[in-house]
């Protein structure tokens, strides 16, 4: 059966996340009750990149679903768009080969994490963006970003729940830019551990307010521990950006 | 009695508008509620630049109230914000003259209304922009733009229901930025009309579709007829963003 890879948008505060879970509304959800839909109630299952947990975003989330349905690529974002709640929205759809797997295929991804700076919050932003007011000292931020870069056991930086065995991931960029009032980190790697991310973040904040140092970074992550590293930063920051594919792997 | 002035953001999407309704959720009530409940049960009143509508926002909506409490003005925002919902926020407080009134002593006033020009909505602006993806000539817009500043009767461009009998404003503004895929329409005059607006930027945005030449807004503000102007864009596109009080009335 034709295969077709879409990229997704997604605004994460109404859903319990992205995975399907009975008797929740999931974005998983509603993309197969979509896709059934139009399939005429046969039954159509969608595989995405990875889960995202309840109030998290995504930019470019992206699936992969078979179907026998003679609609061009291009025309499936309208076809589903249509149908889908407006909180979900099918950014781009392409047909691709069957030995593309948006899971198993995934060669990088890149996450954001916004935090809103202002004095006072900004109420369009509040789902968006962490605020954090007080004083936090950017350039220690991006020097214990800069430790985190490369090849790590991120066991200190995973949720203690992680049932994966080898926590070995590579980090290649970790930016911190301002844009406005708000504060955007920007990370990019070749897999993430759950929660990874958000403990990531949540210590670099600690950094900022002086609570660690650049330099605690690595004893961090060579002790292994999820108990010393900072807290997992809000859900509602985050934003699953892009997710990569290279082409060798496409094919 | 001491009176303060607030600077005040809100999130319209929850509320049936500014001003208080009976049993509608409106930022008045809360503003009235959060304040009846500092003053232990007493009864205090609030009032704003004007109103604005169901689902329209505001960045700098203004109030003012009267107080014998001996709260400094810069602590007003911290003590209203801890109880008020998360869609409202105070920005700024301090006291004024007794003289100094909301509404009667506005000057001029600034609204923006947001589109999202991107080729699918972008869903975390889906209550903050009006998606517009379709081919508009911004050049065409910002002609028309032009020949709204001035002095003009407005008749044509306010609700069919506008009870005021004046409708000569000045409008000295009327730019229209790009930003990201969003267009960001500012207009800044002395006073506007129930709607003007939304039914200015509506006949706009027709310009940009070809419906009507730049040229024919001077006959639309002479026809003085609301029926031959353009469709109200919608509220959640519109933003309170700014009122002005001259240092002279403040007095």
């Amino acid at each position: 059966m034709p295969r077709f890879k879409c990229i997704v948008s997604y605004d994460g505060s109404g859903f319990s996340g992205y995975q399907v879970q009975p008797n929740k509304r999931t974005v998983q959800c509603e993309l197969e009750r979509v896709l059934t839909d139009i399939h005429k109630g046969k039954k159509t299952r969608v595989t995405a990149s990875g889960r995202t947990d309840a109030g998290v975003h995504a930019v470019g989330q992206v699936i992969h679903f078979d179907t026998d349905y003679q609609i061009p690529g291009e025309k499936w974002p309208v076809v589903l768009n249509q149908k889908l709640p407006n909180e979900i929205v099918v950014r781009h759809a392409a047909q691709v080969p069957e030995t593309f797997h948006a899971r198993f295929s995934v060669t990088g991804k890149e996450y954001r994490y916004v935090i809103d700076r202002g004095e006072v919050p900004t109420p369009f932003r509040r789902h968006y963006a962490v605020h954090h007011p007080l004083t936090l000292d950017l350039d220690l931020i991006r020097e214990a970003a800069q430790q985190l870069i490369g090849e790590h056991d991120f066991t200190s930086f995973s949720s203690a729940r992680t049932e994966v065995l080898d926590r070995v991931r590579t980090i290649e960029r970790f930016d911190i830019i301002e844009r406005g009032s708000e504060w955007i980190f920007i990370v990019k790697g070749n897999g993430f551990l759950y929660n990874m991310v958000r403990i990531m973040v949540g210590t670099l904040l600690d950094v900022g307010y002086g609570k660690f140092k650049p330099s605690d970074i690595r004893a961090l992550l060579e002790a292994k521990d999820r108990t010393l590293a900072g807290k997992t930063a809000p859900a509602h920051g985050l934003y699953l950006w892009e997710v990569e594919y290279s082409d060798a792997r496409r094919k």
